[in-house]
């Protein structure tokens, strides 16, 4: 039978700003991506977001970004010696695996945020240094990725356990990656085809293309956006569509697989 | 014979600005404690001032603060709840925990900065808060913290290691703290008078106090400034009294003897 | 016919966070306090908020705090020198200043926030500080503040302009401060009762106090809050009981007043 | 007779930070760049830089930057939209020229820090947001670029006052711009050669370029570096080559001519 996971951004309040209703996320994903305090989320925010994925079993893991809480890790930022952006990622994967461990909830992956996820996707030095901050904290720990991007081969390389992640409401190129946003028809409105992109991907092995090619891929996760107006609904439609092709949702990994 | 640990902080420059000459420092102290990105340090001046002390075999620590970059610390912030402030020390000693690790250097204990260590010392609810954090994040590390303080007898009741610390420049209260720099006489100017506390603490092992008692200390480390003028040469003078003295100078503990 | 003015605090979202809803209170209020991107705000909300308010004619002011965002300008800070706080109080209030003047609604006032407001109501010093640095900027702003504390008398010894601020739902200790938080009963919750204090305050000019006594006050503004749930039906609520005592709601200031 | 300006860019200490040695500076040049607060400088800092200005009587200025204080405002930020970049410039001029106002030593002028002067230098639509922060703030103000740049070429179509700036240690490309530094040659470290080029852009009016062409320029102030080893020196050099050739030192523009 099929399996997919469900993952979700979330954590990402900051002080006494709040974002996302990722209590009612929590009920509906299998695996949460934290935010490790760079472009949001703070230790107070952290703690309580990994209480709330323990109580539900959800799996966790680190969401790093590039230093930048004024703009979300939302803009591009360049002149970073790549080993210092190492440093940076080790920092932050490492203050939530510490952290998370503490709580008894140990994190099971990592997934790199904003700016820095679509920088690294296309720049092999860039998917080199994430690489390599993840094996540095923690061999162990699997990569949310892309399919088709530089991300994906440097850790298929590395070795490292990979997640290929998929997404419901955005078409993909005739490369395999993402449409650029600017680019019409980059987002998909209708959650028919969101749904039917789904299955093509995980029941039938191959991303659908806007060039009309059938590329073969191994998805593990899918991303399900929690801070869009109904994102909750979103995510349960998709849940019962997957239900309804029998397949099933289930975390890539536990940290019970771990122990 | 007779052993002290020199301890000295370091890592305490920040992006483009730098503070402190931790090369020299680090050949002369036995343990260095490393700001953790909150009162200073980031995680490009962690790496470096980690790097640094493992080629030297210098123990290293994690040196945790209030939030407070802009005040380096040295405010006194209220109005924090305790397990909020217990998350910030958790996410601190953590990130350096799994950075040092990574680096092949684990760290062997934790020293609180600035005014957080100072309210700690005085407040048994803040101590506890301390006490906790460093348990959470790994109960087989080493707390340094002040004789007669609130500190002290909570790690000592919680059966956390203790490495007690002593001041070469600071008086003490009759209650065995030091005197408040506010205080005519708190700080001692004079070498000589420096050392022959230091000798009192170390070699007879009681505390002098400024109401001319003798208080009873098992020092472990002895606090060395490293970002005031002429800080190595103050150092250097320890040593050299120290060694006159046939008192040996070593760290308290090592990676070494956590492995 | 008696007035009072209703001033509201605003434009306290943060980067890609956000608090509160200005547009709704901005059509309730006739002054509107402005975060200065110390605790809250940042040039972008603030550009917003100031454009916001201009379109209303709701007059606008500094809203300054100490440097605090993770703490959203609640925590209490203390070691800060007099001058230095002056200085961050004169950055914000001139920031604001010269941006508002930009953009063609200049402000009309300086109001403390939190921590800081508390803070300087009840030390002498610190409500010099906030007086001097007000002063400093533009002699000519109003400066608002409570009845009954430091920073008024503060204020009117130096010979600044005064809005004597009320609150709805805050009762008064004997003193004729806000009886603190921490006290049984500091809080109104029976919206009746807070409009007899309003009307109490406004129309007959005393302060009902918790110990049953009657003090002397010209309020010149209210405070209406702008981040609780409800916010606007109360403001709504405040608006309609003044309006049946036929008590006029109007700015105590407006730029045009200053031209 | 000819006559130059020497501006230095200053007030980049941070909180507990030191950087340079500006009072050193200060003596040497006649107008200073200071930090506003986003990439360096504080408040406290920020009034120290301007008192210690206004007693030597040297012109001061505001010196904005990106939003990036961990960078230095040496990092490249992209994805900001033009209208909230001015938002942000237009934050820190006016929080600038208002406490230098108020401390009775107003500023004279603006110049865009690290990345961002760099990227404005060569992009039209960036070079107009800093044109437009500083008009919509005052203006009077001149502002200070680079001659044959995007931002020149904005500012005189705006009908902005212009101060154009030539370095004495770059080199210059034939299109009139600083060789970039990844180039060979970029860096002229002879002194007696970077003397003789301020001299043909000063007294002959033109500047030497790479290719040997001869660009004609009209330069008002030379920039002089002040966080460099050897700072002080170097500027020393420089006034006393200008002296024998009978090139007066005077600040392009003082507070006095705006009065």
């Amino acid at each position: 039978m099929a399996t997919i996971d469900l993952n979700c951004d979330m954590g990402e309040s900051f002080g006494a700003w709040s974002v996302g209703d990722d209590e009612a996320m929590l009920d509906l994903v299998t695996t949460a991506n934290i935010a490790c305090g760079f472009h949001a989320g703070d230790p107070v925010v952290m703690r309580d977001t990994i209480l709330m994925a323990k109580k539900r079993g959800v799996a966790i893991g680190a969401h790093p970004s590039f230093m930048d809480l004024y703009g979300f890790g939302r803009r591009r930022v360049s002149g970073e010696k790549p080993e210092d952006l190492e440093a940076q990622l080790i920092y932050q994967i490492a203050a939530i695996r510490g952290m998370a461990e503490a709580l008894g909830w140990p994190i099971t992956h990592v997934k790199t945020h904003g700016a820095l996820g679509n920088m690294a996707a296309e720049d092999p030095d860039l998917a080199l240094v994430c690489i390599r901050a993840v094996q540095a904290v923690d061999p162990s720990l699997t990569f949310i990725t892309l399919p088709y991007s530089e991300t994906m081969k440097a850790a298929q390389k590395a070795g490292l356990n990979v997640a290929c992640e998929i997404y419901a409401d955005r078409s993909y190129t005739d490369a395999g990656t993402l449409t650029p946003r600017s680019v019409a028809g980059a987002v998909i409105h209708d959650p028919r085809r969101s749904v039917d992109q789904v299955l093509s991907m995980v029941r039938d092995g191959f991303i659908p293309t806007t060039g009309g090619r059938k590329l073969p891929v191994e998805p593990a996760t899918l991303c399900v956006h929690g801070d869009t107006p109904g994102a909750a609904d979103m995510a349960r439609a998709l849940r019962e569509a997957l239900a309804a092709e029998g397949i099933a949702v289930a975390p890539f990994a536990l940290p019970a697989a771990r122990a």
